[in-house]
């Protein structure tokens, strides 16, 4: 050893830049300056740890002696002196974690699940853009539910089968898509992004993932599926105006199009459901929807966007006005979307529909209405046979690909999310395109990890429901089996 | 173009008024003082970005090109220096919520709910006032439960049925009411307010709603019904004296007003419960009920006002007294308020009683009591007869109009509202009349929400309870069937 | 009137003592020196009040017009100047809660239940002492979940029964004793106070509660017993030591004594279950216990006492010694304390022992032991039939007067409790006795409102335990029906 | 009393060292300088009291009178200066408890449980390395339902069992172990420890504990098995290389060895789950496993070691591959690790394997699969003929002797632990055999309490299921009966 000379932590801390480096490792000071850069595990983890004790580092990696054979005698500074070492500069180098600004977007990639979306949103949109999207009726039990009910099935997952390849593709009401999902209709996405439906459009048609479109859009039907490729499937939510033939009208321009495979007509919500936490922030009384021509305004009860612009939607609409709606639309498949419940599956059934959504309106619409999945498993119990008169959809708490397949496996052909896609076009397409990204490979992986390679495989034995089972009703009926008109004396 | 010149963010910070007013968008800076007036989406809107870049605010709703055409040339002041942009200036501009003081009541008209009305109460009220409301039996496990209990009932909303015109009118005993809800007795109401029940009494004569005066009221019998229309149904809720003469008294006056419709027994507080937090709290020894005489005091184990105001009830009450009190008020219907079981039920029945308030006294009584919803669910499954022979109410936990309906679903003619009926006359008369409004108006939108227009279509298929039913008993008897003598040794 | 003098609040906040007293009452103000101590509720209110508005205090009690029949006009001293209110003179007056310094103990009468006792042992005891008591084996499950069971079972209240007489007297094993309670053994009380058991046993003997003496009490016995009337029932509990002629020595010492009625022995410590927290602190080396000898010590797995004072424990101990027992103590009553399961309540049956308590040492032995109230409903379903034959007491989790009346209702002749009988001794004989008070009152109190008026009328159908029947093995079996000895390749 | 001069707090203070030493007793100040080092209960507890009020902590040990006989009447200095006390003064003295420095590790006799090994490895460990073992697959739900699941299955004691000798030495595969706990495979564990496995190996070695060592160790297997004694067991983890020579020629190697008595076969990821606490941590790109080959890098989706370094494993591995395998080791035993239903339990039977570990791989693959420990109560009901035809290892969750315990009455033949080995290692070869101590400790005492001696008295009746019971399927089908293939329109 050419040197012992003692050298001090004061010293040593003075070697601390990538123009000037030494390192501590085992005791023996050494100038890292002119190696780092030919370093094979990189220069980094070198400067990271300049003018400092890189030996718990080092010796997770290397062999003790490599450091002598790597680094010519000269390059041995001298041993350190260990009674200056004090506590603070044994400390492990910091890890830099860049501080955003509170109201700053990270970089897309480091979004890494549907959470993060969230979270970005919660602190990104404005005060009222995030009441109105994430707010639900009054206490928010089912918003909660609808999520939580998911971490209550159990996978029962299958061992040794060859998963290599896997493929997520599927048919939704005879269109071909690339994942069995689709963006529920939200209205006025524009309060997001000032490309709202339009970006969410160009972002699904990059991915082949279907979009409803809200009546109340920020932008009219013609501008949105123009984002997307011709052949790109869209579909169209519909509130039935108080005043017919203003939605006879749109229905003529939205068929128009040429565009839309099927109509969504939602009947879960004649009315409002009263979203405290969107009544609390005023509405921007600028604000319209173009296609249904509702305007935001404030009253006495408050700002609520979904109450306020909800006033046209005629409280009457009931089975009866299924054939009107049949002949409004011709032979374009029609969706109900928010049954819940076994009866009501059963009249659409009877009543000619192609499709129907188990959905509670993200639970925006009655609290306490049930969790989606558990209205799917009612109708597994209930009325197994409307699985093969039409497709069933679940909307409502879908945040990984595990709720997903779970929904699939349970007899869903699609889900839908509806918040998170807003959240997502936050980013623009962009965003909208990593959002999907992340949810195709949680649902790949998810399917390989239960053994199965395509979705024909999907079957409820790969799901565990027996912590939820006794929740779902199993017949349309009541178990107090008599009920009496009440006696009034 | 007519102006490239820079401004930098310093600049345009000093035209942050009405008076002066420059907005950024799309990196140009305009002068919209004199156009703000005019915008059809209001001034307000312009002026809370005054001195400030609008491009977000103003993309989520206008074409890019819209200002140009609104605004003359001359309007443009210049491009935007952006390497004067500070992370502070692009922050959204604030939201002003003004800053209450911990004890100030907001204004009425932004309470939205229920729990609304007992957060102010909980910081206007005096420590002793809110402590003897809010307070209950020593764990407060009941309380909780009475609540938390309706949330575990889910409702089976039915869709596709017109629902635009719907009636929450009902009657009671009798008695029309537009609500199925009553205020359940309280005492003392004046500790909130001067006017106490007389206020309660204005409020619910005005919106159609019970109200059941207590035996502790603050105020007389006769000042309290003189505050409502003349038609307008009150009843009574009675504590026997051990001194049975002043209660004979007292009932004469009570039925000499001439507006009682019924009379409420209490037969869950034969002693009062352990209510810790009142006990904690030294009452106002010159606090004083007019009808029962009862007067507070402290003595060693606290200032209880519910234990020192009700030493005068008779523990000795049972149901042999029944004849006694039927001779005492004659044809008047009579109550037993506090059952909480089927056995009761039916002796209920058996001694020609009229009604029954199936409660738990809010939890005041007994910890660990069922919560009151359970109850009702004990009577469908042991005593479905009991529903045709008298009527049947719910008093605890009550919160919501989702609350209510469950209640009337399952079987219930009405329920009661105590507490919070008490954190609404914080706000005198006009507190009343708004959470009246709040309870109708939520009442209502569930009931369209499951499909229902009037109270007669109540139904036990409206409701899930699959998640409590195995805490209900089946049975007056126990699964635990052999019960032998205890063996004394 | 006499003034309207402009009167400011900066004049008004002058004359704020009991010798110098203006009150404003409806923007008037007044002059109270004189009056106050004349007031029928008291001065203490008006001097709260003295310098302030006062309106809404006097609004809550008085109507408005007394306060001018009772003062003279000369006591107007004229009118609010309103101009002049500012925010912080309009705040209700402080209440004076008393700081406590942290290690304090509160006045004996201010601890209103069990809990209050636990809060201020935890606060005042020496960190070891409070370690020892409150700890139990290693992650507390079972501790928990002997006090929380007894949340899940509710009362099935019974109403209008005449409660006025209630008695709580009963017998254990013979003896006429004021409570179906008893003082469970614990070591070493006078780690909480100087007279450590000798102070319980005066308490227990001025209240009628019987005192379950430790093998590793602070005192001798003789000590102990001398401390309670000579009639006081007094049991023993014990430990047997490895050297078996130290145990037959130390038995004929406390049979001498002529003082026990019966004799415990632990069966659910063969060794000390490991109890973290008291590990971790170290143990005073001088501590002792005469009767049993034990010694603290430290050692290297830490400093616990159980453990190491334990030490002598005999773990070979088995059914086949309890001949040999029941020879060194004659005909005195035998009660195996920490039966857990069916099993072994009915070995106990067939061995001839008089009296089991069903119980898992507070969670000190075992975690994940059953909660104590689960065993009691074990025996009930699985051998009803041994409470016929010997008495059956549950031990664990007893908070509560409602704990108390629950076992009883099924099936348990009396309960005991540990540490709460330590956390009193806190306050020496006096707080045994205050503590005593408050269990029997609550206990009184639970009985009334249950509809009871003695301890032979408790019985199952007054307790509802569907939320927990489905955790009680119905037989000594097990559901998993086959059992292979494992395999060995 | 020969002085009764009165000395003030001030001055006492003053005396507060060994050297000079007052103490103050029931109001008398004494000089225990020269008594002190004599003192039987040791000098620290008087020294602690130096320069106080020491009566309360006296008096919990001795008779009032020990003092004024053991010290001679000239050590009285006086009596207490009543009114010089001040409430400082009379708090307990201070306990000392040393502050570690956030990232220091306490002295590992101060480690009492697993827990307390993983609360230091998260202050210690570096960023990265925490992430890496500590994260699992998505919301972490199956890691958290691993752990908690134990907690809700309860044991059923029994009593009065000679329990002095008690042993838990078992076989596992035909090899002698002192404990039924084998170390789960985990990757790279130089990251905790420069001699990362090889301390692993060495301290398992000296206590009798198997080792399985992962594909991708840190070390050779060589250098491994080299440090722990000749006839010590290990076993060997296996991913499959795409490049299945690689694999051959690696299992040569490990067979080369003659140290290995069984292969674990990883079935549980085909590829990684994704871990989001480590993909958003960056990983050292010059990590590497010497036997896989794999090394670390970073990309788009973040720096997840498990993803990154899993590449190489070959996800078309199906049963059809088992054949091959059985070449590949000839008649070493082969162990499927990952075994998640009672379906893959009898395939492993019917191709021949000796032994499956149910588990998930701690949570680590697919979020929402199984609770390990309901996986081995699936097989009991579902398929208890393979227990007898291999042996069942659980592994995931185990925490505690109980967890162990409770597995092994179930029908498992032996637990893992993975990442609380890892967690130990990181006190080196001393941590791990600290760490195994414990478990051996708490195991005897668990078995003790529940009253076996040894591991062949283990039986289902001791553990009480009925908690779990409902969540565990009892057939390989699913309630939901009928199944159809989808409708496609």
């Amino acid at each position: 050893m050419t040197s012992a000379k003692s050298i001090s932590v004061e010293d040593i801390k003075k070697h601390a830049s990538p123009e000037d480096c030494w390192l501590v490792i085992d005791g023996r000071v050494w100038d890292f300056t002119s190696f780092a850069p030919e370093h094979p595990g990189g220069a980094d983890i070198i400067y990271k740890h300049a003018g400092r004790d890189a030996t718990a580092s080092y010796s997770s990696i290397h062999a003790p002696s490599l450091v002598t054979t790597t680094l010519p005698p000269s390059k041995l500074i001298g041993q350190l002196d260990t009674k200056t070492v004090t506590e603070d500069w044994t400390k492990p180098p910091p890890t830099e974690t860049p501080q955003l600004a509170l109201n700053e977007k990270p970089p897309l990639h480091t979004l890494l699940n549907a959470y993060d979306f969230e979270e970005v949103a919660s602190r990104t949109l404005t005060k009222k853009t995030w009441a109105f999207y994430s707010s639900a009726a009054t206490d928010c039990v089912t918003r909660a539910a609808n999520a939580a009910t998911f971490d209550r099935l159990w996978f029962r997952p299958r061992v040794l089968r060859n998963v290599r390849d896997v493929s997520t593709a599927t048919r939704i009401l005879g269109c071909d898509v690339g994942l069995p999902l689709f963006v529920s209709p939200a209205a006025l996405a524009r309060l997001v992004h000032p490309d709202g439906e339009k970006a969410l459009a160009a972002g699904c048609g990059a991915k082949g993932v279907a979009q409803c479109v809200s009546t109340n859009a920020s932008f009219p039907l013609s501008d949105i599926v123009a984002s997307a490729p011709a052949e790109h499937p869209f579909f169209f939510q519909l509130y039935v105006n108080k005043d017919r033939p203003k939605t006879e009208a749109m229905l003529r321009d939205v068929i128009g199009t040429g565009r839309i495979k099927a109509l969504f007509l939602t009947v879960d919500a004649p009315v409002a459901g009263k979203r405290e936490a969107d009544e609390r922030v005023r509405a921007d009384e600028s604000l319209a929807a173009p296609m249904s021509g509702a305007k935001a305004t404030n009253d006495r009860k408050g700002g609520g966007l979904g109450r306020i612009m909800g006033s046209y939607i005629d409280a009457t609409l009931s089975w009866d006005d299924i054939p009107w709606l049949r002949r409004c639309v011709g032979d374009l498949p029609i969706v109900l979307k928010g049954i819940q419940g076994a009866a009501d599956a059963k009249l659409a059934v009877q009543h000619g529909i192609q499709g129907i959504v188990v959905s509670n309106h993200g639970g925006r619409s009655l609290d306490t209405s049930p969790p989606a999945i558990l209205i799917l498993l009612e109708l597994q119990k209930c009325c197994p046979e409307v699985f093969e008169k039409l497709e069933v959809y679940v909307d409502g708490g879908i945040r990984r690909g595990t709720d997903i397949l779970k929904a699939l496996c349970l007899g869903a052909t699609a889900v839908g999310i509806g918040r998170h896609f807003l959240y997502a076009v936050n980013y623009g397409q962009e965003g909208v395109e990593h959002f999907i990204d992340i949810m195709r490979d949680e649902l790949e992986t998810s399917m390989r990890m239960i053994g199965i390679t395509d979705l024909s495989q999907v079957h409820p034995e790969l799901v565990n429901t027996l912590e939820v089972d006794h929740l779902v009703p199993t017949t349309v009926g009541h178990p107090y089996a008599r009920w009496r008109p009440k006696s009034r004396l």
